[in-house]
C-alpha cells in the first residue's frame, strides 16, 4: 500500500512546514504543483480547498479522502453534498476572521460616526469643513446578524464603547455581552428597532437575497448597514436604491455579489457608502491562527480520526 | 444691595434655562447679549468664557466675579494669571469629550490599520485594489500622553481590542487600563518602543512644540501619530517631514498649529495622513453633559461657595 498523503493547496511558510511534517509522521507532504507526480486516490487529507484538483479527487470512486480543511471561513464555494455523500470531515478557518473583521467593521462605524469618512473626501480638495455631522457610536443599538466568533468579539468591543447590542441566530440562544438575542425568525420583528445592523451570516440557501427592498424598507430612516458577511446575502439593486433614497444613511461594504465590485456599480460614487474591497478579514496574523486550527486538528485526527476545531455542520452550511 | 448675576455667554436651551433658574434661587440669569444692561461689577458666576466681556469684568477693581465655568475643556486662551491674583474659581468641561475624542482616536487608527482609510481614496476611482497593504490594531503598542479622562476612557476600548496600552503623565502615577506608566521625563526613553503615539496634552508652556523633529527622530520608523490634544503642541514643519519621510507612517491629526490648516499645507495631499477638521470633541452629546457638570457645581457654589467637578489647578494650566 502507497503512502498516504496530504496535499497543500496553497503555499506555506518553510517553519509551518517542517512542524506539519514533524506532527505528521507516515503521511507524504504533497503541494498542489507537485500533483501530477502522485496518485490523487493517495490523498487522505486536502489543506486549502481548490475546485480543479479537489473535484477530480472527489469523482473518484478509489479516492481515499477523509478530511478536506478549508483556508476561509465560508465553505459556499465548495461541493457539500458530494463530501457529505462520501462522508468526509470538513473544517473551516472560523475564528481566524474574528479580530480583523471585527476591527473593521468598528472603524467603519466610526469612520461614520466621527466623520473621518467624509473629511478623508474634503481632503483630497484640500478642504476644510467643521460642519461635517458628526455624533457618537456609544448608544447606539446595534443588531449583529450571525452570532459566530465574528460576531462574539465584535459585541465585546461594542459594548465596551457604550453600544446596546443585539444578536440574531438560528434558536435565539442567549450569549455573552448581548443584551438580547433574538431567533432568526423575528428578523421582521427586530430590524425596525436598530440604528445599526451588521450582516455576518455565511451563504446558504436561506440566506440569499436575505436583505432585499422590503426588508430595507423595514429598517430605520437612516439606519447604517454593514456587510462584511457575503456579497449574494444582499441584493444589489434594492441596497443601491436604499442609500439613494437615504432609508440607508450610511453603508459599510465589504463583500459583493460581483467582485471586483463593476468599476460602473454608482455605490462607488456615493459619499455615504464606503466600500471596502473584500479585505474585512485581511491579516498579517491570518496564517498563525489558521496553522493553530489545522494542528490542533491534525493531532485529534491522527489520534482518533475526528477533528476538535471549527467542524462544518455539512447540512448547514457552516 | 443688587442681586447677583449668572452671565450666560452661549445660548443654551430652554430645557437647561429652566432648571439653571430654578436652581439659582436669587440670581438674575444674563445673557451676553443683554450685558449692556446690566452693572458688569454684579456678575458673580460666568458660563461659558468670552474675552471682550470677561476680560472687561476681570479688569475692574469692584466686581464681584468668583467663578467661571468654561465650556471646554482646554483653558489656554483665558487670563490665567489674572484669574489665579483675583482668587476666581475656574472650572472646565474635562470629562464632556472622553467618549467622542476616544472614539475618534480608535476610527483613525483602524482607518489605517484597516485599509478604510486608502479604500476610501481609491473608491473616489472606482478603483478596486485587495492589495492595500492591511494590519491589526490588535497586538500594537500604544503611548497615550496626557492620561486624564479622554486617555482612561481610550485605555479602556483600546485593552479590550487587544492593544498594549503605556500612559504618560506628569508623576508617572499608576492607573488601571494601563500596562504601564511613566513620568513624563521618561518620554524620550519611552518613545522608542511605540508602534503608535497619541498625543492629549493640554497646551502649557511646557508643552508647546513638545513634538519637534529630534523627537520624530526617536519614535519607531513608521510610527502611528495621532494629535487631538493642541495644535502647537506640535511643530508643524517638523510633523510634514517625518511624514514624507517615512518616519511617521501614519498620522491622525485633528488640531493644528493654525486653523483652518492653510489650503497649501503640504499634509492635505499626503497619502498617509488623516486630517479631520478640528472635530475630535464634537459630539452631539456635548450640551448634556456639559450641563450636567455645571449643575453639581452649582449645587456646591451655592452650598459652600466650592466645585465639587473639574476645578482648574491654575498654576499647572488644566
Amino acid at each position: 500500500m502507497s503512502q498516504p498523503i496530504i496535499l497543500l493547496m496553497r503555499t506555506i511558510s518553510d517553519d509551518y512546514l517542517q512542524t506539519l511534517k514533524k506532527a505528521a509522521q507516515g503521511y507524504q507532504l504533497v503541494t498542489a504543483e507537485e500533483s501530477a507526480t502522485i496518485n490523487l486516490d493517495d490523498v487522505e487529507i486536502i489543506i486549502s480547498w481548490r475546485d480543479d484538483l479537489g473535484n477530480k479527487i472527489l469523482a473518484s470512486p478509489t479516492s481515499q479522502l477523509k478530511w478536506v480543511q478549508v483556508y476561509s471561513a465560508g465553505v459556499d464555494d465548495l461541493p457539500l453534498d458530494k463530501l457529505k455523500e462520501k462522508k468526509i470531515l470538513l473544517s473551516n478557518a472560523s475564528g481566524v476572521h474574528g479580530i480583523p473583521i471585527s476591527e473593521t467593521v468598528i472603524g467603519m462605524l466610526l469612520s461614520h460616526y466621527r466623520g473621518l469618512h467624509l473629511a478623508s473626501i474634503n481632503q483630497l480638495d484640500n478642504k476644510w469643513d467643521n460642519r461635517i455631522k458628526v455624533t457618537e457610536l456609544n448608544g447606539q443599538s446595534l443588531l449583529i446578524v450571525g452570532t459566530g466568533a465574528i460576531g462574539r468579539q465584535l459585541a465585546k468591543v461594542a459594548t465596551v464603547l457604550g453600544v446596546n447590542v443585539y444578536g440574531l441566530n438560528r434558536s435565539g440562544y442567549p450569549l455573552d455581552d448581548f443584551i438580547e438575542t433574538y431567533p432568526q425568525a423575528d428578523i421582521d420583528r427586530v430590524l425596525p428597532e436598530m440604528d445599526i445592523v451588521i450582516n455576518i451570516l455565511p451563504l446558504t440557501s436561506e440566506t440569499h437575497y436575505f436583505y432585499d427592498t422590503d426588508r430595507f424598507q423595514l429598517m430605520k430612516d437612516g439606519v447604517v448597514f454593514i456587510n462584511v458577511g457575503r456579497g449574494p446575502s444582499v441584493n444589489t439593486a434594492s441596497l443601491i436604491e436604499a442609500c439613494q433614497s437615504g432609508k440607508v444613511g450610511f453603508a459599510g461594504i465589504d463583500v459583493f455579489e460581483e467582485e471586483p465590485l463593476p468599476v460602473d456599480n454608482p455605490l462607488w460614487q456615493m459619499e455615504n457608502v464606503l466600500i471596502t474591497p473584500h479585505i474585512s478579514g485581511k491579516t498579517t496574523q491570518y496564517n498563525a491562527r489558521f496553522f493553530d486550527i489545522l494542528m490542533d486538528n491534525l493531532q485529534e485526527y491522527l489520534k482518533r480520526g475526528q477533528l476538535v476545531r471549527n467542524q462544518v455542520q455539512i447540512d448547514q452550511g457552516y
